[in-house]
């Protein structure tokens, strides 16, 4: 198999391919907005020069900004590798998909999200949008985790960020609903384009790899500084790009009460669907966060931190029972191999974020919101607001966002099928060796590991 | 023991009724404060919809608080991971702890720092406050760390949250001192409790697990993310819920200060106890962390960077020396065993702290703190300050919370010591898999050790 | 060799003296700044207490300061990590190294800098300050690292930092110019002392230690722990001490679309240059930053992410390409042994940095920068701007940092090279049990250690 995987020519000829037309498209249609521009945001500067400065979106967002990058590049990068021998592919693959897709979703987004004179905008709220969209892709990356070469992720990832922006633009721009911690534009649909993706992907012979397809101790430990951080930074995700002030804020706090009653529910389903039980490391690791996805559409809005600590509950317990029971299911039934789970980590307490998030939106009033109602719901000041319609809408945001995600997933599942990528065989999955130089063992396990395979050796032979 | 120890029922019964009841208080008694309102935060708003948002508390704390949270849930979580085959629970059972506690220290500090007519208000500072709460419990968990279960760990925390919360109300509201960083809310408080705790839980015969009381070589690089973390982000801990601008500002600098002359003082101090001049991971990991601790009450006065040198440079020296000389006395004449050695990391610099505390506050004087001085000490503006007395309370400070950490670690653990949570036997403390499902060794790690024993086996048979 | 590296007295003495005599400078010079100091910050305050606070400069530079942090202790500190028997040293001297030249750092700075009537002022900027000088101790310790004592390493920061604050106090204070994010004062000239001090004390023998210059799987992850935190948290770097507003937002947004394009160009040639096609963790690990040194100097101009993106294309080409070919030149032929490879990360990255730095500079018009001009050249407003004469000095700049660090890392290296700081023998570089007390193996390994030896053992004895 080394010839049908090797990356020589593959991986290098793509990377610098397309770097060449980002660095092409960035020099042509990118430009400085007018708060990272020095002749715009001087230009109606008095003669003090610090005037103002304070109000640079710099200083709202760039902590916010920081937050999520940590989650992209250390949280999703460390919760996968929970896998025994894919560690350097799980955080160097999301490293290298994310590095791309970053610039990628700079120029889908900043396209679909209005041109200024033809040309793309960016500051610190673009750079949270691009992560946005990163993160999308990285969910669909915990489907496919260890069955895919660092080539058919790049390919996965050019389809999915332009999807992920036709979705998000008919979703905010066309619909004109709210999904500021993005339930559905992030999770579901990554989820299910992710889930599609390795469905039409599906290896009947996985088998042959089973048995490094699970963790070891330090592997745990590892994937748990990815959940972790994840668990922490989910408030600042939430609240990037809502509006400063009161709805940053209250999303901060809403995501915060939402997890922490989300992680309790975990530990108590995950030792109860266990005959002995144990934890498994699987549901922490994961379902503990299912609380961050669930708040992601209401979370801005008046959700409580009672109504956030429901939510939140329920995400825990739907998301390991879906480990426990519907993970096996799926995969013998449905030939869905989802080796993260990301089903019940992102899908269905995306769906579930949409259906809370519709239902608090219908059930918004001046009577709750006062004036803040304006800076919650964009429509209120052009006098179309109406409750109800703005619940109906967001309904049917989620049922447009699954059924992008689900026909992208399946064209971009068999563009990846094509023979050309390097994917690794059914014997070689879950894998680090073959496409990284691996180090060899410590010192003393290498001599242990020689004593022990020459007495072997020396007892055959007598 | 497997019947004994099983937390099939006890964990998820626990969980789910501790998480009901606090869902049901939170949805009576919590309610948005004035900054996490979309009404009432807009209430007084003009037409220009940006103004003043950027007085909203979250921009002058949020980012104080992600720090203090990753202290919370990575600091404490991973500087336990030190034991080699307890990094599970260190990390699970601390993320489990800590977001109970969280949601039940909002209901108790809220309690008892005043109601708004009858309601709880929680924005960013109730956050902060709930994390400090947690940390306390977190240090509590260092002494029992291997030989609690997690069901234990649960009822200490809702005993040691409330006491918590009386003592603060005490010291903060009664006697109306001054202890941002807390060394005597916090450090003191949960070093004292935590002692207690483990005191009455002694068990004579631990030696059975001790070959498991101690680190591995990745298991001691682990922990040191913890410490680093914890070291790097100390100052913003201190300087958390100060006064804006200039304390805040100050206290964080003080407590940088104190750090680095901290570990450089650990460093020293640990090559010198040891016969070959070897330095000890131990006195790095917790050592070094002492210098944060002993600047929690002064750090934000004037302290100076000059003393918060002194005060780090003898919190290290006395945190090394308590580890390599007291520590083994408190084990075989007091019986306490302090599995990670909090009375020396969080117990004597936390007084140290209280009385560095006492003597700068006792020495302030509007000469040096100008129209400063009412920003630091509450009671300037009654007219009722006077420096010596502020000292005086103080001190008195440390005895009240000396009193109710020792009084309630005493009751809290005679209601552990009740049979009935499924702690580990003696044999089997500070192992992982008592409560976890822990994977199996590497795939080559297990074929060399089958090929070891099956020789092994075949030698005994032949 | 355990006397001649027993480090029982040396290192706790160079320790003490050096914290003392710390303590005293700090009392005799260091005062709070204007924004720390309780007195000054409310001097001109009116009766409403809370006015102005966000003006703080601690709102402003705080976040960055903490990015600045993480990335020194836990980004340089783990980064070193990747080899197999030298983590706690690389996590732990690091820790030392930095905790000791960020007190030092302060009172260089701050002299160079300027004094107030005599005193240093310390604030969060002389923080930034001083982590920075710190950053470049530490790019020196990963050219000689695993080949020295932590005493050489502390006298190793003594002479580096005093150079360091002169080199910067001549470009900046005499040359005037741009360097916000360090390319050549603190990447360049921290490289090349470094590369000069191992120069000096090249070991002929180091072959002897060869089987342990190499890393681990699990090391490599912690490597990675590292990697991860450097590059997310660059933009902050770049941007931590720039003018308020529109600079710090544009170097931060220009440093993060470097880093993005220069990991495309890592992975690319990374591939490439295997023979068969395997990706080299020691590439992903550093050259994948390159990106960020190089946008050093420029990233706080009128760049664009055009310009930033083709920068850090460029760096992370050449680091990789270093890697591969010259570093095993300069160790056979220049005898420069360099552990870490800054040569390839900080030594030819920086000189790019300066030189793109010196035609942006030469490049500025106020056509493109307006008003802003003034913000980012200091000297516009003296009416001495001129933008030839800028990039001209510019480049003169990194003439002499490089010959400042040379000429440093000379005399440094032979004061080094004196016998008496316990420097690892030969045979015992890159182990850490030469200066640390090392753990045993895991139960499970050391029973099987042992069944395993004893096996061979009784072959032997049979």
């Amino acid at each position: 198999h080394t010839d049908s995987t090797n990356m020589r020519l593959r991986l290098p000829l793509l990377c610098i391919i397309l770097e060449v037309i980002l660095i092409i498209l960035f020099g042509t249609l990118v430009e400085y907005n007018d708060d990272t521009h020095a002749m715009l945001w001087n230009e109606n500067r008095t003669d003090s020069a610090t005037r103002n400065d304070h109000e640079n979106e710099f200083y709202y967002r760039y902590p916010s900004f920081q937050d999520v990058h940590v989650m992209i590049f250390v949280g999703f990068g460390f919760l996968m590798t929970f896998l025994q021998r894919y560690g350097f592919s799980s955080v160097g693959f999301n490293f290298l998909i994310a590095a791309f897709s970053l610039q990628w979703a700079t120029l889908m987004q900043g396209f679909f999200h209005g041109l200024h004179h033809g040309k793309i905008h960016v500051g610190v709220t673009s750079m949270i949008n691009a992560d946005f969209c990163t993160g999308s892709v990285l969910i669909s990356f915990g489907a496919v985790l260890g069955k895919t070469s660092p080539v058919q992720l790049l390919v996965m990832a050019i389809f999915e960020v332009t999807l992920f922006a036709v979705n998000e633009f008919i979703l905010l721009s066309i619909l004109g609903i709210n999904d500021a911690g993005g339930s559905m534009t992030i999770h579901t649909f990554g989820a299910y384009f992710g889930l599609m993706v390795t469905r039409v992907l599906y290896r009947p012979n996985l088998d042959k790899s089973k048995h490094r397809n699970s963790s070891v101790y330090h592997s745990d430990l590892f994937a748990m500084i990815g959940t972790i951080y994840l668990w922490m930074f989910w408030p600042s995700f939430n609240s990037a790009i809502t509006n400063y002030g009161d709805p940053q804020h209250r999303t901060a706090m809403n995501t915060y009460y939402s997890l922490a009653a989300c992680t309790l529910a975990t530990f108590a389903f995950s030792a109860l669907v266990n005959p002995e039980g144990k934890l498994d490391m699987v549901h922490i690791q994961n379902a503990a966060l299912a609380g961050g996805v669930a708040v992601g559409t209401a979370g801005e809005m008046m959700l409580t931190a009672f109504g956030a600590m429901i939510v939140g509950f329920l995400a825990g317990t739907i998301s390991v029972l879906g480990y426990k029971y519907l993970t096996p299911v799926l995969e013998s039934k449905l030939k869905i191999q989802d080796t993260c789970g990301i089903h019940n980590l992102h899908g269905m307490p995306g769906v579930l974020g949409a259906v809370v998030g519709a239902v608090t939106a219908a059930l918004a009033s001046p009577d709750v919101y006062g004036h803040g109602l304006q800076r919650v719901f964009a429509d209120v000041e052009t006098g179309k607001w109406n409750p109800q319609s703005r619940g109906g809408f967001q309904a049917i945001s989620l049922a447009v966002t699954l059924g992008m995600a689900l026909f992208g997933g399946l064209i971009t599942g068999f563009i990846l099928k094509l023979p050309i990528y390097g994917a690794p065989p059914d014997t070689h999955c879950f894998e680090d060796g073959l496409y990284w130089e691996v180090p060899g063992e410590e010192e003393g396990h290498q001599e242990l590991y020689e004593v022990a395979t020459s007495n072997e050796v020396e007892k055959l032979s007598s």
